[in-house]
């Protein structure tokens, strides 16, 4: 199949010609990469947003603020000098760290069966296989090594990973002039500091309260960090099904999440063709991907949970670790002695992955294998340094089911098995519920931090009422809102078709929109610094009429500016001081405009202005001010 | 025009017949009308969703859950029953009680003017007016009389408007078996009963902590109450503007939003036409209408605000009174001394009522003439019972703004003006922000208790973020479900395409749906009672597996089917016990039912189960459950 190693993209004329979709610069953006200092080699991806001039009625000389830096996590499918190949996979930007830092081998690895894929012989794979002459040998720690970023945090090292994610996380901001002028915020006794430095994040993942989910073989992922005193980050979940969807799809779909912010990709595929989707996923992600290992463990038994073992099981996650899967979901704490505690729930067990366990629990009268077998667990993740993302297979599926003694249960194991990972130096965050309403949301956090030591919390949603199927992303934004401001590092999207069917691209990009939107809301609450530079930039361009610099700054570009081209689609109404709203004749935005200026020609600040007699100047203001309505 | 007088929906053979797409029942609902005891004439309209029978796989009888209740804005449209003539107007539902309380007159009324709707000359109207044989007289209070329902509330009087919002507010809770089954709530002081009685509603209004808005030239309207002891409700706003629109597309728009459960609706139109258009809105509108008179007054000055009078406005106020406007926002607490304090903001005014009267009061440099002539405004206010809606003319436009100086300064101006409104009997509610942070949300709700005395609060989401311009109904959603949970009483919508342009068909339901779940999710953290009842109803349906019922549970029934049949389109796929998350060969909340069919069997409880040895019942879960995954 080498022979059909074709750039997708070697003459996409515009948009449309392109296969890849997603493949598109954002308007008015440069990708810049900003390089480190510690290690020279580190350059780090941002979005720059240029604006447009400001435009006044006195013909003073147009003034442009300066750009504004976002966080970007699109990887290289938005930068125009890249060159896309999906069958050669992105460059491994950190495959000479790896390298050098001498603690890794490369060999042979695990024999890739067709049983892999859901097939009994290998000419039935249903989809293209990712081509051997873009294959890497597989890597793992040299015998006796431990190759998790938290092992090298515990030893002192700023590794070019941790450099690269503290220049990621401060976005520059050192260059932004409000940084101080933004709300205080209420940060629930997280230790966020004004500029993130690389000795700040080793030490924040040598404590566990942060990780840098990094494979060593996932060169191709841009490092990362989840914790509670970075920014709040999201993940969003594809993966094909047994009733429909393709590879294409996937990659596409997982291109498509991160064009529009997901921070990380989860490959939830079941069904067949699941090892061959998930390289080609790995190979072109720019971000860290997650899986639940046990689902692919569920296929090779054909669906019977009681069938499945510890050693098929630990063959499992060799044979991801070796593809270069980030983070695991093990559901190490669905306990049997738990599992009756949710007899009498109204949804039971929700997640796949707590049933699969509770079902062979029950079937077997054992303790769950993954409980069992988890320092063994916890030597193949450092030797790969893939990090635990500590499942709750017994979180609640209704408001009803909140907080109840099983999930609390299940979360006081999973802190036990924190304590554990550790020991190992293992990066380890913690999965969080479900659905649970507004005033119960806090009691979950405070209990995580407690219970897991600060690991940091990585929650879907929570959706906040049950009763809105087809708008699950926004019960759950609200949710997620709430609990990335009381500390939760990572929000697993929910999109609009949840509880009923697979997400499409529209869907996929609500779903990630919604949870940007979340995400940001709970920075801001934090107080992040910083966060509200972009909020300040943004509302500054809209009281200025600088519309393509509204559309630009928004989180969707292209949905902004075709909403307002709904309405009034002329070029010339993007550079109008007033919108479809109000109309021409009358605009709020233009009166304040009049109040500032007059404010401000006659000296009144803010308290001035209260004591000022202001008689004598109404009639000036009528003279200059109140003519506006006239000129337009 | 008389004779074009048509019932639209003479022969909808099916909805996409009928011009008036809103007119169509939902699915599998039937409109029930609840009777009043102390007032026999009083019957509440309620939407009953009756069950599918629960399938089993072992032969036994199905059983079927009771019908589920739910509250029911939508009117006459709904019912299959009614026959609608938008030229008719509604059935005045009102009319009677008005009449028996003897305190009213009919008279001529005030000659509607061309300027009223923007001509110079009568012919120059370009839609139809309501036709002459469908209007009634206008109706005002007798000379000395006050027939606010504050004012029936404070003489101990039990109206038969609160009978029926205490019977609409109770949801037939009494009858649901699991009001106690929910979680208790964290309600901030608020003081809900387990069930409304007529007399609580009065307390309530007497005391100023609700209102029924209801105008008595509005008798068409369905009674409802707004306060915070109350189910929280949401507002969505129409209006013609002077770039688009027309009578029958916001017509068709305030039918629509009561579709999807706006509880009032906001005629905000600008331009021509005004009147007209407001006439054919209330004519036909079974929710309460609110208004922002300075908009139509400030058309008639052709949007000067420096040429508005007094006079001119008090026209303007008997004007809308007389068609029957339910509230009005009255932007009183724009005081002079306050515009000032808004030159520094990143925003300034946002408001267009405030700017108005902020542009008003620099150009004569005189205090706004809403102020000094409040308690005038309060007389009329009285003779017609058209409630305060005191608004936020200095609201934050954008996060750095929020909760400033010149905001607080207004919200204790208008908590004085509250006091003056109840010296008259006048129902009045407060307007709230706007764009606030997550963080400075409960810090509003706090302060508006404090200084209006409890009068019902009513926000503009708040918006938790600037950044997502296309997605505001998000990034406001999430504001507007936490400060309903604080104890606001009524939220006003934001649709997608806020700043951007005017809302579409879509965005209204978007709109109206994302805070249908705020209003909700808010209900549920108050603990209010049997606001869980929905969510475990439709929790129930979604774990077995009862697809119609999941569907028409939820607020958008079309919605949620529309994205199940994207992946499952087979009809079978409805009653099929797996979806296209997982596929037919496994499904988590399959495997949770055997789980629980399992302790059941066994008379394993919650705690019990933790205790018993469960070696020897393994095998029989192997016989009995394992094999579930063939059957499919």
């Amino acid at each position: 199949m080498a022979d059909t190693d074709v750039a997708l993209n070697e003459t996409p004329a515009n948009a449309s010609d392109n296969p890849l979709t997603a493949v598109d610069p954002f308007p008015a953006s440069a990708k810049i990469y900003v390089p480190g200092t510690l290690h020279a080699d580190v350059r780090v991806p941002m979005r720059e947003i240029s604006l447009t001039p400001v435009t006044t009625n006195d013909g003073a000389k147009p003034q442009v603020d300066p750009p504004v830096t976002v966080y970007d996590v699109s990887g290289p499918y938005t930068d125009p000098a890249a060159t896309i190949d999906l069958r050669r996979g992105l460059p491994p930007v950190r495959l000479d760290w790896i390298k050098a830092r001498s603690d890794t081998e490369t060999y042979e690895g695990r024999t890739v069966l067709p049983n892999d894929n859901g097939y009994a012989t290998d000419d039935q794979l249903e989809v293209e296989r990712f081509p051997t002459a873009s294959r890497r040998a597989a890597r793992r720690a040299k015998p006796g090594a431990n190759v998790s970023q938290m092992h090298y945090a515990r030893k002192g090292i700023i590794t070019p990973e941790m450099e690269f994610v503290a220049i990621r996380e401060n976005q520059r901001r050192e260059q932004v002039a409000d940084i101080a002028q933004q709300h205080p915020g209420e940060d629930f006794g997280a230790a966020i500091p004004k500029i993130i430095t690389p000795e700040f994040v080793r030490d924040e993942v040598a404590r566990g309260r942060a990780i840098i989910p990094a494979n060593i073989n996932h060169p191709e992922a841009e490092p990362m960090i989840i914790g509670r005193n970075f920014l709040v980050k999201i993940n969003s979940n594809i993966g094909n099904s047994a009733v429909s969807s393709s590879i294409e799809e996937e990659v596409e779909k997982m291109i498509w999440s991160t064009r529009w912010g997901a921070d990380t990709v989860m490959d939830l595929s079941t069904g067949k063709n699941i090892h061959e989707t998930r390289e080609w996923i790995i190979r072109n992600s720019p971000v860290p991907i997650g899986t639940v290992p046990i689902y692919q463990a569920l296929e090779k038994v054909e669906g019977k949970p009681e069938e499945l073992t510890w050693e098929l099981f630990r063959d499992t996650l060799i044979e991801q670790a070796e593809q270069g899967v980030d983070y695991f979901t093990i559901h190490a704490g669905v306990l049997l002695r738990y599992v009756p505690m949710t007899a009498k729930r109204v949804t039971g067990i929700v997640s796949r992955g707590g049933s699969i366990l509770a079902k062979w629990c029950l079937a077997h009268h054992k303790e769950n294998f993954l409980y069992t077998n988890f320092e063994e667990t916890c030597e193949i993740m450092r030797t790969y340094d893939v990090a635990f993302s500590l499942g709750d297979g017994l979180r609640p599926g209704s408001i009803a089911d909140a907080n109840d003694a099983a999930q609390f249960a299940e979360l006081d194991t999973l802190g036990e098995l924190t304590k554990i990972a550790w020991q190992h130096d293992v990066q380890t965050i913690i999965e969080g519920p479900g659905h649970v309403p507004m005033h119960m949301i806090k009691e979950n956090m405070d209990r995580q931090l407690e219970a897991c030591g600060e690991a940091p919390f990585y929650t879907l949603g929570p959706l906040t009422t049950d009763i809105a199927p087809g708008y699950d992303h926004i019960t759950s934004a609200i949710g997620a809102a709430m609990i990335g401001w009381y500390g939760t590092a990572m929000l697993c999207y929910v999109t609009p078709k949840e509880h009923l069917g697979l997400p499409d691209r529209q869907d996929v990009k609500d779903g990630v929109i919604a949870y940007k939107i979340a995400a940001h809301a709970a920075d801001l609450a934090k107080g992040h610094p910083g966060a509200q530079h972009h909020d300040n930039a943004i509302s500054k361009a809209r009281f200025e009429f600088r519309w393509d610099d509204q559309f630009n700054l928004g989180l969707a570009p292209d949905t902004a500016r075709d909403f307002h081209d709904a309405t009034l689609p002329q070029d010339g109404a993007k550079a109008a001081h007033f919108c479809s709203m109000c109309g021409p004749q009358f605009c709020s935005m233009k009166i304040t405009q009049d109040v500032r200026d007059y404010a401000a020609a006659h000296g009144i600040g803010e308290t001035e202005a209260v004591e000022a007699g202001m008689a004598e100047k109404s009639d000036e203001f009528v003279k200059t001010g109140a003519e506006i309505y006239k000129k337009v």
